[in-house]
């Protein structure tokens, strides 16, 4: 592939327009993630509670947006200003959970249209991802923890809120937090930003913008599409496994448990003794 | 009567000021429902932590401004820099709870008391919700959905801060969400506000806004009494009933149902299956 | 001693630099108190949830700065800006869960180490509520209320977040609200931040500025240590209950139950019956 041609391309990918079709998309599979969330009982839930139901949708759809401006001290309401985008949101919930024969719902589970809608919403999730670093750094150019936590946390809203998007529906799952079991969205979502603050705050990457971006776009899609295709589910588990051998005392642990002196077996002595 | 009289009085109303006596009554009835929330325990409660029974207590009364202000980015604080308010508000909570032989309580209770005290308040939520309406206005002046949020959040804050009230007391009631089943007062709040915002922004309503007004005061003290004196709890239920026939599934389900092919059924089979 | 001198000593102090030996000894002993929390599984915890623990423990550690802004509508985020003091915190925070045999950690338990930090804390956390008190004095001139809330918060964030904290790591537990049983640092902030606003705002204290808070931080420092070597655990414990018999209802209650019609019988006769 001509170099220049595939430039035009990132380049274009960076320049997308957002609205309204990859805000559909966006909002289908976010009412799709409620509605599997209330499992068995979410026909007559959505009957019974239509404001309780649209209102955690609505969370949901304007999480990322919400969290960060909550963090960032901007009224957290402001991402509901957008009237066209609200008007959307709820069109598609409405279609989703209300539909006659619930061809809504039907339509949306059909595997080739969920593939294009996630495909689609990977897309936006880079965006909302350099747009969200993009803030931050503009309000703290120096604070790069800020810059990561604000892009992660626009990349992978819904991840952030489920715990009150369900209670909002009356249930409290507290054992259900994002940072015991970070989903692969969150850790993707991370690295996308920690590759943005590099590549804007340092010399490190020196490829053109657009190409940065166009990767992880196209690394966003591929992840998602093998793990509807084929499954995968998390390529981070290896890395990640290193990592905590290396840096957060799985060698230094097993290295103590061999030498028959570390403080695993001794502390597990102590419990069984307290117990 | 003379409509110019009528107007008034209507003209009037809107221009009533609230500090102190409306705001002593809108405190004693947060007070009380405090009290009633804590039960049987409220006497040895109030004495053992009496730390968390005024903080609660002030969530309560300063609630509405309180989320709104968070919501909008506002301190969240502004509403106690208010002192002869924060001070009034502290004594009555003071006499509702601390008074030898439980004196204050007992006077709030007595009913002809009560019943002054609820109309009072009700005069506050109206001014409460189209202050709200305002604000919301001045900063999004094309934010529909905005100002219906803090009207009505204005007008029934402590129906949203239930939770967080109790939690500051030790006690955690997540199915007790306001959303699963809006009280009442939210729903009159949800009408009043999208009134004040047709009145405020489109030409549908001709009459004067002091009559407008009017109407919404009367309305919310008209049920208020009727709701202790006759017990009547809610006449929004058959408009709701009728919405959710129309629009939410109602009309389909049962076509569905007759037929013999509805998903309701479906999905109990499945729910057997699975079970 | 010379009084010229001891003014001296107070003046310096009000001056002393916090970065980076203070916030090294802070940061020790919030990751000890995260670890304490986690009980006997903490080793375990720390290997297997690495992001929940780390959070947990920098939402500790900016518990005050982030729990304040979020109520004076300043950005949650913003004590992160501060690069070098995120990374002394990092550092603190893998020295204590990750250090080979865990020799950080019993380092940091060995009780003079333990001594020489809480000591450094104590004075650091005057200083915090000290500016938490002069920010808010700044924001809302005659708000006393928010002052001593400001500064309460600053002075015992970790507290006010224990929830939170918990939650992060997938633990609700909403009978420990701080408000219930408010600890010893949490009154003895109480106290120092109505000293400084009388300090500030009113002409009742005499005493030079430096003494006054010269005094505080002996007086926070003193019972810090006698409560570690003394076991001394809550000095005001005689106040509040003198506090609570005269104006919470303690006398009134006593002479109603000797009268024999006190409510606190009836209602004891009422939950019988009601049981």
């Amino acid at each position: 592939m001509d170099p220049e041609a595939f430039l035009d391309i990132a380049n274009q990918v960076t320049k997308l327009k957002m609205f309204p079709y990859f805000d559909i998309a966006y909002c289908v599979l976010c009412a799709l993630s409620v509605r599997e969330d209330l499992g068995n009982g979410s026909q007559t839930f959505s009957r019974k509670h239509p404001l309780a139901c649209w209102l955690s949708y609505m969370l949901v759809v304007f999480a990322g947006g919400m969290v960060c401006n909550a963090l960032l001290a901007e009224p957290i309401l402001a991402p509901l200003k957008n009237t066209p985008q609200v008007l959307v949101a709820c069109l598609v919930w409405y279609v989703i959970f209300y539909t006659p024969v619930d061809i809504g719902y039907k339509l949306a589970k059909f595997l080739p249209i969920k593939i294009v809608c996630s495909a689609m919403k990977e897309v936006y999730r880079c965006k909302k991802v350099y747009d969200g670093v993009s803030h931050a750094a503009k309000l703290y150019p120096n604070a790069f923890l800020i810059m990561i936590i604000i892009g992660t946390i626009k990349g992978n809203g819904a991840g952030f809120v489920r715990l009150f998007e369900r209670l909002i529906r009356g249930v409290w799952t507290p054992t259900a937090m994002e940072f015991m079991q970070p989903s692969f969205y969150t850790k993707a979502s991370l690295v996308a930003s920690i590759i943005f603050v590099l590549d804007k705050k340092t010399d490190l990457i020196s490829a053109p913008h657009a190409l940065v971006y166009f990767g992880i776009v196209i690394f966003f899609v591929y992840f998602k599409l093998s793990s509807i295709l084929l499954g995968i589910h998390d390529p981070f588990v290896p890395f990640e496994n290193l990592l905590c051998a290396l840096f957060f005392g799985g060698i230094w642990d097993s290295m103590a448990k061999i030498m028959g002196r570390g403080q695993i077996k001794e502390e597990a002595k102590d419990a069984k003794k307290t117990n």
